[in-house]
């Protein structure tokens, strides 16, 4: 009898965050592309481009003037998708049950500069970046349940404006996936006592396998359940549970972390690697928030080249999750990149 | 006080069939578009392409020659996401949790015509695609717990081959978004003693707002919880559970249905529409099939033209799904379409 190879064999893997599970079919990588090729070669941009109405100085669609920023930048979305107030309505119909929402949306510049996306950056601008990250949670946390901050990068990530930028938006209730988070990492707590993501990371460590970056506070690993191609999860060594909490040595590392997970991935195919990232961590709606430890997602669609990436289509929006590689092939795909971002290299 | 107006004001709506919710930004439509913009002309295609590996009689990638079929055509998938054979092994590691997974992979050329989209098919061609589609999920269900039917149409969807085509993935565990729909489906059955789909067609048959198309057997709305802007729900209206029970009169209806619906999306932006549509019916895996109801899902990624989609990434990907426009807006929309192909049009 043959023995199972992940490496060969379908198999699905749970996901113990959300209690999904992804079909994994390692095999599968070998079949011919014959499908859309996008656009997404290295543009050189300018680092202050009079047509953006992200750069520093310049007047939005809205007609708004950006402050001459200098540091990483703060504002409330033209076009929200939540507003802080509004009328108040819900109905418990379990067929057409609904509730209104309120919040609020805000755009985060990473610098001034319209060509520094995040592994472009000096160790100085991206504490900017972490600290606003850190001062939006702080502050949209005393009001609202859930501070989602996130970052959509490229084009195929719907990004709108190539201006290097991160929203962040806050609402009321726990979203949907929030909600699924936490009380997956409750259920765990409850029986295991201590932080789901602690165990996790101390296992990841020990095995090495799925590691991509080791920092003294931070750990990147391509999750064992995986659903993108080269999604990685971003952990902390400690139980931190909200971004708020980080000390300077934190900040600090957290920084070269960024830097050493982004290079990579811009290293992988030679391109602007194109992903949304985003941070999740313990709610602030009054729950004791020990079985939750702080982290971050990235899910970037690439899969075979700079310009072939995975569909989330078909069965697998009517189905499961799937994917063509094993998350700790990825991993040593990306552990093989330089950290030294290609477009730095002395050539 | 302001009245609650789901036209105006950010709300969230549950989803009953699957327990998620999404949040509805109606207002938001407004903003404008400066992202990334398709390609999705209408492409005059050959009734037969001789390097289409799908097309009656075309040699495949791997050699393996198909049949001169003059109807709807079944083969195996060459590159199958499962095996119908390996190894057995699984763990339930709370954090590293994963099984082996059987199955198969096949595709369902829609008709030995290249040119021929779902809405451009003869009568006698559609009921030749619902047909195979009960043999193929009476012949999986006998083997394996879930038999997937699904069609990705158009680049944009993934789709690597323009000739239509649907896929059937079978395998003996119930993936997550079916495990989810029999649990929702199992719960409300349990309380309520009728299929939950049968209530919400009558109640969708009551208020007409969200009815695209009614057929004598059938109806397409856009789902009171629709994420995708355009979204929709086929429900036939008795408690039909598997596509393999319908009866003449209803397999005929369907195809009129199908063909309402795809030319209504096809005109909306005219364009060959692109999307996802699966269906769903009860498993084969010896549970009481009584709670389930057959249905079919309709997600396309479009929203405001031909050229621009709707794009499911940041927040949706972190938090939740999110839409621009109300489900009501939408269905308006679709019903204002003629039935009529805008490419059948005498001009
Ligand atoms: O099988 P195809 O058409 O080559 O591939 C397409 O459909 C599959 C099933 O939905 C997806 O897994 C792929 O990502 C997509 O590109
Ligand atoms: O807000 P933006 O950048 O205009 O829009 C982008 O991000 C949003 C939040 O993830 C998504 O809802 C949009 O679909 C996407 O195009």
């Amino acid at each position: 009898t043959i023995r199972f190879n992940p490496s060969e064999h379908p198999h699905r893997r749970h996901n113990p965050l959300t209690g999904d599970w992804v079909l994994v079919s390692p095999h599968r990588n070998k079949r011919p592309w014959q499908g859309m090729e996008e656009e997404s070669s290295w543009v050189e941009a300018l680092s202050h481009d009079p047509n953006c109405y992200l750069c520093s100085g310049n007047t939005r669609i809205n007609g708004v003037r950006n402050a001459n920023y200098t540091d990483a930048y703060v504002f409330d979305n033209d076009f929200p998708a939540l507003h802080e107030i509004g009328p108040e309505a819900s109905s418990d119909d379990p067929l057409f049950s609904f509730h209104t929402e309120t919040g609020t949306a805000r755009v985060l510049c990473f610098s001034p500069d319209h060509s520094k996306t995040l592994p472009l950056l000096s160790d100085a601008e991206i504490q900017s970046v972490i600290s606003q990250w850190q001062a939006e949670t702080q502050a949209l946390g005393q009001r609202y349940a859930w501070v989602q901050l996130f970052e959509n990068k490229g084009a195929m990530m719907g990004c709108s404006n190539p201006h290097p930028h991160g929203q962040i938006w806050a609402q009321s209730s726990l979203p949907t996936i929030a909600q699924k988070e936490d009380n997956c990492q409750r259920r765990y707590h409850a029986t295991h006592h201590s932080p789901l993501l602690m165990d996790y990371v101390e296992r990841e460590l020990a095995s090495e396998e799925r590691v991509v970056v080791t920092g003294e506070h931070w750990v990147v690993v391509v999750p064992y359940w995986a659903a993108w191609p080269f999604e990685t999860l971003l952990l902390p060594r400690r139980a931190i549970q909200r971004i708020t909490e980080l000390t300077a040595a934190e900040s600090q590392d957290l920084g070269r972390v960024l830097r050493a997970i982004t290079t990579r991935y811009d290293n992988l195919f030679r391109c602007s690697f194109p992903y949304s990232m985003g941070w999740h961590g313990a709610p602030f709606n009054g729950d004791d928030p020990t079985p939750w430890v702080l982290h971050a997602h990235f899910f970037p669609p690439l899969l075979r080249s700079a310009n072939v990436r995975k569909f989330m289509v078909g069965y697998e929006m009517m189905a499961e999750a799937q994917r063509d590689l094993t998350p700790e092939q990825a991993a040593e795909r990306l552990r093989a990149q330089s950290t030294r971002h290609f477009k730095l290299r002395v050539t």
